[in-house]
């Protein structure tokens, strides 16, 4: 029987905490931790679109992921300081914003931008999951804005969408990672799952040592497990 | 009788929040809020001095201040993103990092640096004054933390600082102005003090209409009661 | 029965030519083409490693991807013009990187470092596949090149690697795609394998519309089946 | 009694000369010289305002500091070349622009754009402060173009502006520091004040040693007569 | 009787091989070839011209010059990721840019814009030259893909225009410098010619050692007679 | 008989000025007036060389050319704003350190560096001839500043260096153009040569119109004479 550092089952999540409505000006916002690690979220909804879309009827959702300086151990160094976005923050803001894109209809959206800010306040691993389950929040409060002000044609939200890591630490598939069992694994998965329990990314990525199918399967069905407790939190939080 | 929107006297603080440690990681760290503005203070105490300080003896405290995109009503674009640090970033990174440096002994820190990152999760006025206040008490934690290491001289910590914001809105000096008494103000001064009632810096910029020196000195006895209180609110954190 | 614009099966690459040696200067080089995607790829060996790396007796092997500004329909910006990298390039150079790290035991590789530049000189889809596959070529050789000069510690080589691009277009899960069928696939991922059947990168993105575990399934058969035939390919230009 | 390096009494500026229309291009300039201090400021005026002050009827007045490589002692980077602004130099041209706005009536200057460059071509201290007077000259000049033209509506020229820098040097008061002292003194400030004598800005600093009320009285009066004097040799200039 | 390395006379060009249309989808292209140096050129012809130019009824010809990572023996850093475009490639793509407009009628060209880009996939000496005269074929191609669509007003392409280096090495004026002449080269110039023999640009610079009149003589013969070679080399390809 | 606009005969060039000493820190330095375009040119001299070139025993000069905003008829934006050089800045900055180090004896110089830095306060046409010019004086004078240190091994300054401008204009070649015949130059050519009469760089340009050999040799004859007037003057000047 493996046993994690923190007591936790192979399949169960860290303490997960959603306190929606963090911020006073934001269109949309929550405070989303998962155990230690704690990311701010916040949605503004502007009328128009980027200049590409314009004429197009369709709307545009977009997100913008970055790390507080002292989030981490050892301070980082700014980014806006060094004058150049990280490879890292780069990749993680683009796969936010596609998530979320999952969640929405653009035409019923209409030409609106709905623009996510998730600021990891401080990190414990898993940032990139707790920023896309947190954004939901922030999405929907910020549709919902929208919607109140008639500026939507119909429902642009269609589905939810929540995210989880996994991976295989000492050969064992385990769910959630924190920082320190995220640099024992050989293997690091990232999972995007809508509500309904479809698909939206995987992300696998061998540490070091190759993974073959059944490792695959086996951490797919534990993400599966974690997003739908996720979705059930959500669901929670948006009817609190 | 000057009536303020939100009823306060004219001489009177917001609402004044410390939350000691706030982050786990960071050597020192609080949540200051200022009625609604917000601001994340984190100390980190690092062994060393920059290249231009080496074999001095002496130590090194600097400060970087921020903004989340949507810490303002209308989100603004990341300064990550647009490659470069604004004006109005550059300026008031430097005013904290020289008020902060007025409280220590740089002979007795030694050669130790402490970074103290300020990030603006919300605004609503006086956002440099907040993050001032809240910055001394994440260095004082640092101060203490490498004190705990045998790693100082002595005591580097010879006093404490805190700022307020003063303004004339409509005629009338004013203390701790909020966002909607800062447009309206036609002088806006701030002002950093030590916890003994010194001046560290006094900044008074004429907005439209120049001042005399009554007015000044009008806006300076404002803040010097107001930095007396922050000084007893500091003192009140610390010592919890 | 599915037809495809090119009359290929769905289970079958585009036509794959690897010039073995393109460039005279580099340590390895190769042009290869999927089709009329066409990736040159070149290898850099040089003594010594990244600061952070120094002493730990480890190699270093990093990757750099990018695309000329008329390999693509309508002509991009240069990015040295721009002044930055923008997030897809930082993405793929990042992946490109950790694929080939996954061929190498560092400690025989010894504190040497091998940079690989991976330019798309004409692109058609699959350019992070072909870049992946060709790089592994570009690698041998410079890795051959070292242990030549006996600047090795055995041999660094473990493993080779190979990438391909799976989709589901019109329903029809299919290998290597095209950029007229990229663009229609509903659900786009692109599989990274080592020679032995092992995966190091699994990466499946919905568009528009989320898959399911069957899908996930039958498109890792097919990227199973492409990466196999690329590592015959990469066996037989290695031979040469 | 306190002697200063160059024999000058505590309240008496440095030599001061203002040669006008030192360009021959710009539509106002001067070269202005508090003693081997140099700045050439000139001043370019031009129809239309930006972007965001358009439709309002209100003119803009900007300015940009900066300094010759050089102009100091040791030769600094150019900001150019490093691609980045400092935060002196942000600081420094936010300053004299909100100075220099000081003295306009936007709605009598139209929707006209006045930018003053303040290039320093030697430094030898109070390099803001003679960026701020010289650049009223440029300004007043560039003003009376306008209105030859017939652009404006009225005077849009409705004070004068002038700035110097005073400071405690060895615990005595002094007027318009050069370098030597300015190193010394352990508090610094630097005001602007109108023609007619208020404040357009107060900034002090105490540089290592706090300051107290009364210190900060015998600056501001110090303070008051050099802009007084300085004043009129501005108006001497601009009659000549 | 002077000896050159590989061979050739010191009148004689390297071996010349111009690839037409190595590329599927630009307007026009070719690989050029001189000796070991190989230059990717390709050009992207669209409707409109930059903003300064609109309105004018003239096209508008301009080009870009760059170098792979391991096109020289050192593999050097990418400029993208430097993050800034270096003083040579700025010079060679201004210079390509003029060499090109000079065989172009802007006002036949009508508003439109043909960009080439000319990346150096190999380099072993007159990168520049090589990428002039291989531009010209792709900037031909262009022309004619616009003449096709009708969108030209008669026929802009007036004249041809090819380059080449020459230089003195150990006292004797030659053609075509490959890498290892180029450096030991004490003047070295690059002439720029028209197909009817008059020239565009020359550039001769002293290396280490001023040179005279009649170096400057010699070199221009040299340069007129690889120039004519060139141009009829354009011939053959362009008519092939 | 051709006429110019400022009366001057078609070899004889415009009033010059050079000013040495203009600057009190500076190393060397000078004011130099090619009529109404301004340059100054500031030496520093400092021990040590860059990286590259530890270890060698040899000297290095280099140059930085840059142009106040404020130096043209029209405003340009300051490149420190835009965050980077453009490629004029660049070319000139290049050209103008290798003309000085064909005057400089690397050997003599010892480990030493000296930059020039060449800022133009007023451009009327050959702003990058004066700036050539009168750097040499500057370098003259930083020279003799180390040999005065005793830092040289004998004497580093083996030549003098200047440049002029010449141009086709109406069919006229021309000496020295002042920006109002640039404009209408049909070739345009910038000549630098030592002091005993040999060429450094030739850079000749065809605007619009190619030219042929032997308008080429009356320009250079023409340039000549320029370069020897220039190398009196600037004797006179040193011997000052």
């Amino acid at each position: 029987m493996t046993s994690r550092e923190d007591g936790r089952a192979v399949d169960q999540l860290r303490d997960i905490r959603i306190t929606r409505g963090w911020l006073d000006h934001a269109q949309g916002s929550c405070l989303i931790e998962f155990g230690k690690t704690r990311v701010l979220c916040a949605a503004a909804a502007s009328e128009g679109v980027p200049r590409w879309r314009k004429g197009s009827g369709l709307g545009w959702v977009t997100a913008e992921y970055a790390m507080l300086p002292q989030a981490t151990h050892d301070r980082s160094s700014r980014e806006s300081v060094k004058g150049r976005i990280g490879g890292r923050t780069h990749e993680i803001s683009r796969l936010v914003g596609r998530s979320l894109r999952a969640t929405i209809d653009d035409k019923a959206l209409g030409e609106n931008t709905i623009t996510i800010d998730c600021d990891v306040l401080q990190a414990d691993g898993g940032t990139r999951t707790a920023a896309i389950t947190g954004a939901y929040i922030a999405l929907a409060d910020a549709v919902a804005h929208l919607k109140g002000l008639g500026a939507t044609a119909g429902e642009p939200l269609v589905e939810s969408v929540a995210a989880i890591s996994v991976g295989i630490v000492d050969g064992v598939p385990m769910l959630d990672l924190p920082y320190v069992e995220d640099v024992r694994a050989h293997t690091d998965m990232n999972v995007v799952m809508t509500g309904s329990g479809a698909f939206v990314e995987v992300q696998g990525t061998a540490e070091g040592q190759p993974f073959d199918k059944a490792e695959l399967d086996a951490l797919l069905e534990l993400a599966a497990g974690g997003c739908a407790d996720l979705t059930r939190l959500q669901t929670e939080a948006l009817s609190a």
